[in-house]
């Protein structure tokens, strides 16, 4: 059974579990894991945050919860429709279609957590279901991969053009093709890892100084917070072709914490498997890069420290490495781009990388790294 | 001689004269068109709004102006560089880089304020001397493009992915294979126009419509409003490939706004020639369509209306047909989002684009459209 079976077949059992009790005189409910920062474990097997086991219930019994059961049934019966058609559609369509069943939502937050609990009872990201955000960020690089449009399968290598292709829908549920990471590209070698970057500037420079092919890597641009399709896909960049990540951030606590919902995925989407890459590590750019580079930098501003005295609470940061890095940070007091390379030349950032990688390799040796 | 030919050619020129100026004794000066909003003038040949005849200097004898003076020439000497070695830069490079010369702009606007000094300067945008912004927005079609990397140079269809091509510096001065559009693409049509789409959600929508197969067009994600790169890969298509231009926008002051900085220009860049499509046309969402689909939507906010009175006096919208939408708009004192077409289900966007384009069609032979 393929991945959108399964989740139609879920469907219909809810579904049909729901008109038994209805027409048994019952009234029914939706039993699902609480979204909340108090309901999130680490789990050491998969190295994800995820939700743990206290239960909330949207049950047609209560006044106060009728509403969120019946719309809840509601985005289920349009996915179910969305995934028999191969259909997609973004949150915002989704808020909308309501009204054409006389569901109306208060505001599109109503309809998102409608969908996060659709989410949360599948256990599957809502991209599975084929509900998809709008941002996009893009991806280079010399993988080959199947994608399906319409009734037409066809192949294409994800570096026809240097300026990128955008991960939506069509990519993030791509077939890598594994045999394309061993030909010779370019006459070079083979592909080894990914870099993803938080700047489309840092993005263009990287293929323009020709990055993926002296690093022998596929490029990803993150476009800052990265949305969940460019999770989903550096993921399976990981595991399913087993290459390293390496997250090239700003030197700022926004840069570290995009380094880190990546890795080990974001508190609002802890009920979400399939998204974060725990192996995935960050780069740079770090505080003692600052010094060591003598990169034009600015100083902490006070919503900066504040940021970092919570990040330093937040569970994801309990390891010794992050808890140094925050101390560290806080002490030089100051925060720089990944541009600030610039300031050397443009090419000047690939010899910092090039130290990078060699250091990353001595750490991981001498088991200086997180796990 | 080659437009980059041209650019380094003016250079030098300028260049040799300061140095002239230097050695015998006199203090250099450039001398360029003013850029405010007081110094725009409509011009009736390109159909833009173009910068008109007020000076201004950035002379080395006033100790206020030395500064600005300075880092032009600075810019100047980085942009020939990066035209010589077949490099681009974003914005934020240019401005880290100017300290590896001991030039410390004050922040990101001065640094941009000398660039647009330069485009005014040389009269053409910064993307033709190689300077891009960060953000890109996205196209698909059945276009084919010969692109040039590093030595080598390719041919590539804007459709090799329903996710969509990002629009970088390479799509932006990609060569037009204009035989490509006659050909039978699927076993269907010629290539008739080109639709530019505010969202992405839209896009996405449009594209698993087929919404390129049944109105045989070139879609283009806009993202808000657009870049400027996606400005004038626009204008390339209307004039180079003689297509027409049609925006489809949110049905409020914003979504009207960016498809009137499409058409005639922004104030900022009125400055720079070759960005406006004048021709393009706006299809909706109008706010009679509002009405007339009984579209979810809201009401104006006052921000909203403060806009629309605002607009009403721009000079980009003195043609009666946009002091009409204008006083409806504020009459009918609603909008909408392009999105919200969904509450008739998925596909219905389509059913209103197609009476849209006989509608448009019927304006024109009446001529009922603005020039």
């Amino acid at each position: 059974m393929s991945r959108e079976e399964r989740i139609l077949k879920r469907l219909r059992d809810i579904g049909e579990w729901i008109s038994k009790e209805i027409a048994e005189g019952r009234r029914p409910y939706l039993r699902l894991r609480e979204r909340s920062t108090s309901n999130i474990v680490y789990d050491e097997e998969s190295g994800e945050y995820v939700i743990a086991d206290s239960f909330a219930e949207r049950s047609a019994k209560h006044m106060n919860q009728i509403r969120a059961f019946a719309n809840t049934v509601r985005i289920a019966m349009f996915v179910a429709e969305l995934i028999r058609r191969g259909k997609t559609a973004t949150l915002r369509e989704t808020y909308y279609q309501g009204e054409a069943y006389g569901v109306f939502f208060k505001d599109q937050q109503e309809s998102n957590e409608r969908i996060m609990d659709l989410e949360t009872l599948l256990d599957v990201p809502r991209e599975d279901f084929h509900i998809f955000p709008e941002e996009r960020s893009f991806v280079y690089g010399p993988l080959e991969v199947e994608v399906t449009e319409g009734h037409e399968t066809k192949r294409l290598r994800l570096d026809v053009i240097e300026d990128g292709i955008a991960i939506g829908p069509k990519l993030t549920t791509a077939r890598f093709i594994k045999e394309s990471l061993k030909e010779k590209h370019n006459g070079r070698y083979d592909i080894e890892r990914v870099i993803a970057i938080e700047s489309g500037g840092m993005f263009s420079r990287l293929i323009e100084e020709r990055a993926h092919e002296r690093f022998n890597a596929i490029l990803i641009h993150l476009g800052g917070q990265a949305p969940r399709a460019t999770r989903r896909f550096i993921k399976r960049l990981n595991e399913e072709l087993g290459l390293p990540v390496y997250i090239f951030t700003d030197g700022d606590p926004r840069g570290m914490h995009i380094a880190m919902v990546i890795k080990y995925g974001s508190a609002h989407a802890a009920h979400v498997p399939g998204l974060a890459t725990p192996k995935a590590i960050r780069m740079g750019v770090r505080a003692t890069d600052i010094q060591e580079y003598k990169l034009p930098s600015d100083k902490l501003s006070e919503i900066d420290k504040k940021r970092l005295k919570d990040l330093r609470k937040d569970p994801r940061y309990q390891h010794k490495f992050y808890q140094d890095q925050i101390s560290t940070r806080l002490k030089i007091g100051r925060k720089a781009e990944q541009q600030s390379f610039a300031r050397y030349g443009l090419a000047y950032v690939i010899n910092y990388l090039e130290r990078k990688f060699r250091l990353l390799e001595e750490m991981r040796e001498e088991n200086r790294l997180p796990p």
